[in-house]
């Protein structure tokens, strides 16, 4: 028997014990004994609950014990989280975390030290929830360079432009609905300004160079810009706007970036709707590939941990994650990355465009029904760069949003 | 440096020597050490080639050289694909190979001969070509129960329908097209009929159940009677058909199938095009999930077998497909599954609907304008057998499909 202790009893902990029980059947006959929930630590009580009898407050009960062989960590944040987690992989215990703000802040030391232990410390559910994409790269996607990785990481974003195109409507009720339904949080500012996209593309962008990519060094632009009229554009263009996760590889080095992006009928991330992920992946081999699911929720985030659960018990004292090494990655700022723009003026497009060629060169008008007063055009390729060089003669500019693809 | 031996040069195998080729670097860092192609076993010679010095005619060479720790096989057929395998991982050798009727026919004792021996057959390019989904399946979706997997396996068979669908041309002409592209064969009834569909979807359901299913007792039915008139129907609710593969559980027994459908745009397989693949994966705490990518072509297939030979090196003495046992699983007859049916029907609609009310029960009519002379209905839910029965009364049917989701 495998003694597992679950450190936090939220959405995603509570999950990962309800999924533990539920499969038990399956999950035995995987790892080749039961897999049983020994402690859930928690600061509150759950009277009622069936795993009151197992709630301890103290953590020091865990970590001492040493039938227990894996922790699983869903508090979320980075302290208690990072010290607990620390501790128990010194005390010689894998560890499975969904946590992808201790991942992408202390992942790279926690990774060295059960590297050192010969442990597993393992984070799937960190990057799309539900979604297998970390273990695939690391044993699947492994007879390419890959040249690009990225995609839809927050549900919530999605949820939201997807209703703003769907329905016509403003980013503010948009966001009052999505709290309302739970999708968002009070405070939804890590997600509607990329930062919990952020912290997932550096997690994956660390996997694929094996070294750490920071958060902190990558061009992060929310949605709180998007409007219902550059939806109306993008539709009339028959095109999405996503909030797109990107690392692209120029030679040796990857450009990264966060940003709401107007994609075509051809991509693959075109169809990703509502509150679900999809992970994009380009290898100089295999060519396209996308991994599409659940990017949260309670059962699929837990499904993805206790998969991690269920590796670390079949494999006890094998580092499955030799994922990336101290040194830092450094990131090519992403005015190298050449694209198309599409950019929301004020007036009238009969006047204006002679000016705007005169700056951008050859453009695509974009007007739309009802959309009076303004006007939008496509550009060609050009870099952040020239763009925001072009860009300097019209302070009125509304919104610019790059097109992807 | 570990020695891989390439059986068969043709596309795969020389898409697998490529692979080795070019990314020589990253895969020598992945594996820990040099990857290098020491034999190319084909009946015939490639003057000019660089790999010319390499081939070698005689499998004898292979199998007796210590030296040679993983083999690769490319040939497809049975035979002397069977032998060469069986005799490779009876002499202590890996084995990688991207050949579904090998792996469908002879999987089981091919698997079993590798658990004794404790070394690797890998297949992960004999399914869903460059999509990594065998690996995933067994080392990533491990928390759930899986209640049905699935998708479009088969490139040919979705590049035409994707072009008749869009073209509104007919089988015929699309199927011509397709030879001349090199995309079908001059005899495609493996594609078209559905067994090349039937053998992935049995290697899929084998993973899945754990027990050997047999291609030979899954119900499938290909495309060769799928019409533009079909298509124009589908346009007109919106919908797409695809030729699907699906295996659904029905309490501890599989229902397999494959057969051309009409799918809806919620369906996450709408959106999968031309040569595209998908698995379609629904676990019960998961939810859905679908892996898309290129499911055939020389690098994309390719890729995928050098990933078997990474994991194959990394791993050397671990078998890691502890597959499926020779136990058989019975599958359940696809008469269990409820659904609804599109019925194309000669005639006028108003004369004939009281009829198919009073043996169908609730329909809804789909008219399409252009098409004279017959009409279509949508039935509510009903079995296979209920449907069957409903039908009898009407031998003029023209053709009927199922819809699915």
């Amino acid at each position: 028997m495998i003694n597992v202790a679950v450190m936090g009893y939220g959405t995603v902990g509570s999950g990962v014990v309800e999924v533990l029980e539920k499969n038990k059947d399956v999950i035995a006959k995987r790892v080749g004994e039961e897999v049983c929930v020994k402690y859930v630590l928690d600061l509150r009580d759950f009277p009622g609950d069936p795993v009151q009898e197992k709630v301890v407050h103290d953590f020091e009960i865990v970590v001492n014990d040493s039938e227990v062989a894996i922790v699983v960590e869903t508090m979320g944040g980075i302290e208690p989280a990072y010290t607990f987690v620390k501790r128990s992989l010194l005390a010689g215990k894998s560890v499975a975390t969904s946590n992808k703000a201790l991942v992408e802040k202390r992942g790279t030391e926690l990774l060295a030290i059960a590297r050192e232990k010969n442990l597993n410390f393992l984070f799937e559910a960190s990057v799309g929830g539900g979604i297998p994409i970390l273990r695939p790269l690391k044993t699947s996607l492994t007879a390419d360079v890959i040249e690009e990785i990225g995609g839809i990481l927050n549900g919530t974003t999605n949820y939201m432009l997807t209703k703003m195109y769907d329905k016509g409507v403003d980013y503010d009720i948009v966001l009052k609905e999505a709290q309302d339904k739970g999708y968002a949080e009070r405070n939804p500012e890590a997600d509607v300004e990329g930062y919990d996209t952020g912290r997932k593309i550096a997690i994956l962008c660390s996997l694929v160079t094996g070294k750490k990519v920071d958060f902190e060094d990558i061009y992060t632009e929310g949605i709180t810009k998007v409007s219902k009229e550059d939806m109306a554009y993008a539709r009339s263009l028959g095109m999405h706007v996503k909030l797109l996760a990107s690392a692209k590889r120029h030679g040796d080095k990857m450009c990264v970036m966060v940003a709401p992006v107007m994609m075509g009928r051809e991509h693959p991330l075109y169809a990703v709707d509502d509150v679900f992920n999809a992970v994009f992946v380009r290898g100089n081999m295999l060519g396209d590939a996308m991994f599409y699911g659940s990017g949260a929720g309670k059962l699929p985030t837990a499904s993805a941990v206790v998969a991690d659960v269920v590796e670390a018990a079949k494999n006890p004292s094998i580092s499955m994650m030799g994922a990336w090494s101290e040194e830092k990655e450094e990131l090519l700022p992403p005015d190298a990355i050449s694209r198309r723009f599409f950019v929301r003026m004020p007036g009238d497009a009969r006047e204006k465009l002679p000016a705007v060629k005169e700056s951008f060169g050859s453009v695509t008008l974009v007007e739309v029904e009802g959309l009076d007063g303004e006007f939008g055009f496509l550009s060609e390729e050009m870099t952040e760069g020239e763009y925001a060089k072009c860009a300097e003669r019209f302070p009125e500019i509304l919104h610019r949003l790059r097109i992807e693809g």
